[in-house]
């Protein structure tokens, strides 16, 4: 019998209850040994009896008993998630979590005191929800240099760009809509502004590339600044708006991270991912093109990989596994710019006068109003800055959106 | 060091030896040790110095080599890649193959001699080629009930489907092209009759369903009896035509398995898959549906997996993973009639004379030359089996396909 601690009794701790409790038996099976919720920890009162008879609102129970071997943090947030992580990793527990801003700001030093102790840190919950993505990815593809990841990594601004793209709505009323529906927060800001999915980059391009990468490091740019025009002219384009989340390997030492909306042609696998779903691609210089796709949130499917870890812990419960994430030092991110593609943009202009400055390009609509739309050939940020700053002079610019390929 | 023979020197052995070269420093890093290939089996010779200096003629060679830990069957077929398997595990060596029929056919006993040695018998590229699949639902998803499966498990057949969908070629003509890209052997049947895709879900029915599952259990039907028209059809009603594999649980004791064309809505993630892509959906209990996407066949993809299993073996090379598998002694297969579902017909009839005896009908085109195409509601197959027969009487049926979902 192995003792689990639940920490955290929302969304993701009473899924993680739920589930446990739903597939106890075939779990048991999995984990070759059978598994129990001695304890749940939060602040506030439960009912139900059985919560109510394992429910602590002290930390140090759980961290002073030596049978409870593996803890879940379902606390979210860097307070007393980081304080009870580290504490509890220290007492040679281990501990699952969802907590991707956790992950994504300290996961180096968690993992190393993890390490250090003989138990194991895990997340695999922290990125695309029940989406297997971080195991497949170190293991599945170890054969490969892992050359690019990208994909939509937050539901909500999916759903967002969805309604905009099928429906014809404003960013306001999407975002109206998706709060409805449960989809999205009453403060959506971690969402729309791409915190979120920088957290998620960010924790892909550690394991990527072996080393930390810090959200600071990462330039994050959400989904405010599209409009329903640039939703409709990228349609007629044969192209659909995506909120991306993108790593690409530069060189040995340098990287490219961010978080930007991009036009993403219909043949590409995430172009057609819409609502909620989330789809990662990673490209291995073996494998080629790989995607994973599914609900990227929401409290079954996030218990479903905690859980998964759950068993993994307990099924390897005295053993540690090697995370390759060795180098914590600095900064290896590249400003994106230096990556070349092809951009969109709607300005005021012609298109004349915009082929006289950018050489070829592919116009989308013609001109009206004095307003142009059209995509560049390929170039890289840097010099796409510079001549459109010339395109532009004292005109107008109404947006600009990087073409994924 | 760890040694590394590789059994059979074809596409998947020779790439297994491109991947393993080209990237060997990374793989160093991901093993937490040097790997090295000591052996290259084969009855050819070849010219390139470094090959001939591996190259052996005779199994016993690698087998009663003690340095030799870890080998690579991709021999194929059911012959010496059965026998030697089996004397390599008896031996104490992990053995990794990419061979779908070896595993489909004789999985559970390789499994069993491994286990009883304590090496392991590992076959993540036998099913979906570089895509990770068979981890991801074991680990990743070990905390659900796996409760389906679906997908398009062969990429030949995708590519002639496409062809017949996106450029109207008949079967013939889109097989011949196939055949001209190198997608398709000269003796396409394996792919054309399904067997291919009925391996892959036999494997992936084992391990869901903890049974041995055996190909001549799984009913297996392929693509040869879709036509053009069908395809056309389908097309006007949103729907493309998709050979799937789909594996259902029934009970605890009964699934269903089985390989057929299906039509598939356009909302469904695997409708959008085309060329030689393969998309595998996985539906669990608690995380719903996730899908692998990726190229399911060719040289270094397949060997991206392959290798990934020989890192894994060298990381854990004194112990034995487990791999749930507990039962080979029975038939668990239900008639896939059993299942409910809607099916296209076209036929010799009239839509009105089909509204009488299949109820609820969705026309598709209108009655042409004595032919009409509808879809049915829901029923099992026994009963639309009944009806179909009181709606021909004597009238031709030139094609029915069950619709997904």
């Amino acid at each position: 019998m192995i003792y689990v601690a639940i920490m955290g009794f929302g969304v993701v701790g009473s899924g993680v209850y739920e589930v446990m409790k739903k597939n106890s038996s075939h779990i048991a099976v999995k984990s070759m040994q059978d598994l129990e919720i001695k304890y749940i920890l939060d602040k506030r009162e439960f009912d139900d009896p059985e919560i109510a008879s394992k429910l602590v609102h002290d930390f140090e129970v759980i961290e002073k008993d030596p049978e409870v071997r593996i803890a879940v943090e379902s606390i979210g947030g860097t307070g007393a998630a980081y304080e009870f992580t580290k504490r509890l990793l220290s007492a040679g527990k281990h501990v699952v979590t969802s907590n991707k801003e956790l992950v994504a700001k300290h996961g180096y030093e968690l993992l190393k005191i993890a390490s250090s102790r003989g138990v194991n840190y895990m997340f695999e919950a922290s990125v695309g929800g029940g989406i297997p993505i971080i195991r497949p990815m170190i293991q599945c593809l170890s054969a490969n240099e892992i050359e690019e990841i990208y994909g939509i990594m937050n539901g909500t601004t999916n759903f967002i760009l969805t309604k905009m793209f099928e429906d014809g709505l404003t960013f306001e009323k999407a975002l109206e809509e998706a709060k409805a529906l449960g989809y999205a927060e009453q403060n959506p800001a971690d969402d729309v502004e791409g915190h979120d999915a920088c957290r998620k980059i960010c924790i892909l391009s550690s394991l990527a590339f072996g080393r930390h990468i810090r959200p600071e490091q990462v330039r994050c740019e959400g989904i405010l600044s599209v409009t329903p025009d640039d939703v409709r002219y990228a349609a007629q384009a044969g192209l659909a708006v995506k909120l991306l989340g993108r790593y690409v390997r530069i060189s040995d030492g340098r990287i490219c991270a961010y978080v930007a909306p991009h036009l993403v042609d219909k043949n590409d696998p995430v172009s057609s991912v819409n609502d909620v779903f989330n789809a990662i691609v990673v490209k291995g210089n073996a494998v080629g093109e790989v995607m994973f796709y599914g609900r990227g949130a929401g409290k079954l499917p996030t218990a479903s990989a905690v859980v998964a870890d759950v068993i993994d812990a307990a099924r390897h419960i005295d053993k540690t596994k090697n995370v390759d994430l060795w180098d914590d030092s600095g900064d290896f991110v590249e400003d994106s710019r230096v990556l070349r593609g092809r951009y969109y943009v709607r300005a005021e202009g012609s298109l004349s006068r915009a082929r006289e400055i950018f050489g070829e390009i592919k116009p989308i609509s013609g001109e009206m109003g004095g307003e142009c739309v059209f995509i560049t050939g390929e170039t890289d940020g840097f010099d796409f800055e510079e001549k459109l700053e010339k395109f532009l002079r004292n005109a107008q610019v109404f947006s600009t959106i990087r073409v994924l390929k």
